[in-house]
């Protein structure tokens, strides 16, 4: 008998813990899930005899520590800052830990010891970071290993709505966390191309997009993701020429975007004063130059935007330029932005999300040049699996159960990056639908 | 026998101190000036009978505390950081205090402490904050005096080349802090135009500039500083319908600024690796898309300018298409682009600074509405008392001559927006040639 302990039972475990109660039988496991919500983790668990629900607030250290020390692993769903705390209680009581979350230095400086313990930290095993670096990392092992060169690799990946529930005009709805939506990309992209810097402020990443094509679903749009270049020492591809990462959105999307990044409204480091008596028309007209005329037609002017075209039936599908008040005390312009977008980005029953994902390789073979394409589409199972759920989940799921059956014999702190992990984990997806199609040329 | 305890003989010192010692025979005044550069001390106390050069490091606590305790009036010209250590031991040994930096929360935490020992802890002496507040308040208190009731506050400063010492096609060389210049307007300008906020976020600042005219010198161009709102306290005057404070340029600065801006150059954020082995022109390019093509001709369509405009001229002027190599290490992009300015922007043997001034005030009085200018145009004397000396040092000067002499008599933290203090103040400024010129309509 192996104990599973799973802190947290948000949205996002529920594939995880439904793949997990599947195989508890047949591997002989008991999921614990332990929330600070009861009712949140029986929702998941479902009584299921394999199962336990339990009330935890991790800031209870002695009581974290009973349940660390009852299990066999430990998977944390919970915000990334807490998990160094859990994993040195991993480290003491020689646990192995799973999380979706990126390697912070905490965790980094745990490595020594973990390994001196025998366990593995197992982090970035979601979607992305993971699905991401296990896909692309098994396709530049194999150019590798059959004595190419990469020359380019670039990688988009979006959280969409699913054709089926795309039916507003910017093709977008919230999937995800609202807030990283609206903050996406403050800062400076950073990326190689053609073995030359680039570099774009936030401010005109929204211009700068490329169209990426995938098979059934057509053409996207892909804009430049923060930071690209620490992924050429993360995949060992330090001399490639060109490396770029990005996030994807429905054509369109973007150049109506811009607008709120020209205006001023995604800026989260400020409050507008009186924010609470302000209507979404007059917050847009506080960042126009005052003078005579409608909301509107200022707008178009002062962005350059024409009055009859597609982004101007995008704001006003949004109603910018309505008298609506929002009523939200203290508010800096991008949660008075969320606020009205989470009034109409909303998912309504039956909606469905979706994931892509889309690596490109450039190679040289023996003196020839080589294109690949490498994508996945991920549609979600209604409301609880979503796409999103799933690609998140499983991966961690499945992970879990590579290390407590000793496919994964690693230790120390790790991510998805090395064959021993990817491997197994992308032929268990492949079963369970999660595929990724390559394409020539 | 009164004994003046100068901290920092920085070039922003000499004025202040060449006032104190004209002053020190008749008002039996002993001038003390501490510097971690003996030599720079002496180069601004030459000999003078009634002064005395030391070498002192503030951050010898026993050292200062000594030479505190020997004074009767401390003077600050350190950094801002330094005043809250040394107000404290002023406190502890009831010795006055003066500075030319804004009033810091720490500051204000000893305002009663102060008035128990009954002493000042005088801040915001200098120019900019200090002549301005002085100067803007004397006009609002006339106001209000009179019956009537303000509407509008603009104000606006410029740190700039003298008229004859003015030829580079930007109309502008660093009389002061390079750095402050590169750095000017990050964040978001805030600001009340007609009784509504208004917000323009930095990528923005540089297009929406006003024009502002200045008796004998002609137009200027502003643009606003990043808080005005924070004034209507510190003035009193809560109820205006429009404030704003901004920053002086020549004509045509900003529209050619506002190119570094829309590239990405002025981000101090992040390192641009290699980047000591980079052109600036190569620097350009990684902030533009890449395709084939010069520099100049790429850079003219990205930003939509045209190619043989006056923007152009100043690019072009600073060999920002020029292949040469900058050779700094772990270089930002503003710290690229200050070095590239501080080789064209650098004063000359005889190049003489200005400072440039103006409030304009509109007010209702008896059922009318009146206009009213007050502007002030100071030209530097040589490379050493320069109008930005003169400007920041006579204030502070006459400040410590007004408290030793007993005709400011308030204590605790105080800055320069009172009449006990303003008046006095701009009187003498007056006999001294710094004299605010009023225009009305």
């Amino acid at each position: 008998m192996k104990n599973i302990l799973i802190l947290g039972a948000g949205r996002s475990s529920s594939s995880l813990i439904e793949y997990l109660l599947k195989a508890a039988s047949e591997y002989n496991y008991t999921v614990t899930v332990a929330d600070t919500s009861l009712e949140s983790a029986r929702q998941k668990t479902r009584n299921h005899p394999h199962s336990k629900a339990i009330l935890l607030d991790i800031r209870d250290q002695s009581e974290t520590e009973k349940e660390i020390k009852q299990a066999d692993l430990v998977i944390s769903m919970l915000p990334a800052f807490l998990h160094p705390t859990i994993a040195t209680q991993c480290v003491k009581y020689k646990k192995h830990m799973v999380t979706a979350s990126y390697v912070s230095p905490e965790m980094k400086r745990l490595d020594e010891e973990a390994k001196k313990a025998g366990i593995i930290l197992m982090n970035e095993s979601g979607l992305d970071p993971g699905l991401d670096h296990a896909s692309a990392m098994r396709v530049i092992d194999r150019i590798k290993a059959d004595g190419g060169k990469l020359t380019l690799f670039k990688s988009y990946t979006g959280g969409l709505i699913a054709p089926e529930s795309d039916n507003n005009p910017w093709g977008y709805k919230f999937t995800w966390n609202p807030r990283n939506v609206i903050l996406a990309g403050q800062g400076t992209a950073k990326y190689i191309e053609n073995s030359k810097y680039a570099f774009i402020p936030y401010h005109r990443l929204f211009t700068r997009t490329e169209k990426i094509y995938i098979d059934s679903l057509g053409y996207f749009e892909g804009y430049a993701n923060r930071d690209s270049l620490n992924y050429r020492s993360i995949y060992g591809i330090d001399d490639v020429q060109t490396i770029l990462r990005g996030t994807l959105r429905k054509p369109g999307y973007c150049e109506a975007w811009n607008v709120f990044v020209q205006l001023g409204m995604t800026d989260d480091s400020y409050i507008i004063p009186d924010s609470e008596k302000l209507s979404i028309r007059e917050v847009v007209e506080s960042f126009l130059p005052q003078k005579r005329g409608d909301t509107k037609t200022k707008l178009a002017e002062y962005i350059g935007i024409p009055m009859d075209g597609d982004i101007m039936a995008k704001l006003e599908w949004l109603g910018l330029f309505e008298d609506t008040r929002l009523k939200i005390n203290n508010a800096s312009p991008a949660l008075i932005l969320q606020t009205l977008l989470e009034s109409k980005w909303n998912l309504t029953a039956g909606d469905i999300d979706m994931i892509v994902m889309q690596h490109q390789f450039e190679y040289e073979l023996r003196g020839a040049l080589y294109k690949l394409n490498s994508s996945l589409v991920v549609i979600g199972d209604g409301f609880v699996y979503t796409a999103m759920a799933k690609t998140v989940g499983l991966p961690v799921g499945i992970i879990t159960k590579l290390i407590l059956e000793r496919k994964i014999k690693l230790t120390g702190v790790q991510t998805p990056t090395v064959k021993e992990i990817y491997e197994p984990l992308l032929k268990e997806l492949e079963t369970l639908g999660i595929r990724f199609k390559e394409r020539e040329g």
